[in-house]
């Protein structure tokens, strides 16, 4: 199965603000953004059910924030920082700056 | 009736992206950006109900992006700009930067 990643070009401010709007969201991207390789779903310390958690995957992926990468039965996510500086220069950058610090552990 | 504001302190990002995720408050918020006084409800050319654009005013209120005035019969909206900078510097220009162009005309 091809996972589906809008391009560049396809980005929405508005899908990317929503996919940034949720507390567990936001604590993923903080992690990832943090990571300096991908990282596999399972290795998220999120205190919510898997579904929630493929769920929360999904609305970033779908919005253009992270990447997924399937490797056997894994999925490998990192997080878009080249794509979304050219879409919203700065966006991401103040996201991250203001994001509660008492989030990152994810 | 006083209007409840959030101060500086209690804006959250969560709900300030959240707010912002919306394309119809997103064009509210590009109208407002580029006004020097504050602009009634009624004077915006929003596509939408008055109960919806209501709606809308309400959860930008509550999230701390806009500041809502009575006078009379009416309610004067402006943009909480510098609350926003001093909370999260960088947050609200870059949004303004990439937000679409053609949703100004509000």
């Amino acid at each position: 199965m091809t996972l589906h990643h809008p391009t560049v070009e396809e980005l929405e401010l508005e899908a990317v603000l929503h996919a940034l709007s949720d507390p567990q969201r936001l604590r993923i991207v903080q992690a990832l953004a943090g990571d300096a390789a991908p990282r596999r779903c399972g290795a998220f310390d999120a205190h919510v059910t898997k579904s929630t958690l493929t769920h929360h995957f999904r609305v970033l992926r779908e919005a253009g924030v992270i990447r997924q990468q399937e490797a056997g039965t894994s999925r490998f996510n990192s997080l878009r920082r080249d794509d979304l500086d050219a879409r919203f220069p700065g966006l991401l950058d103040a996201v991250l700056a203001a994001a509660p610090q008492t989030a990152v552990a994810v």
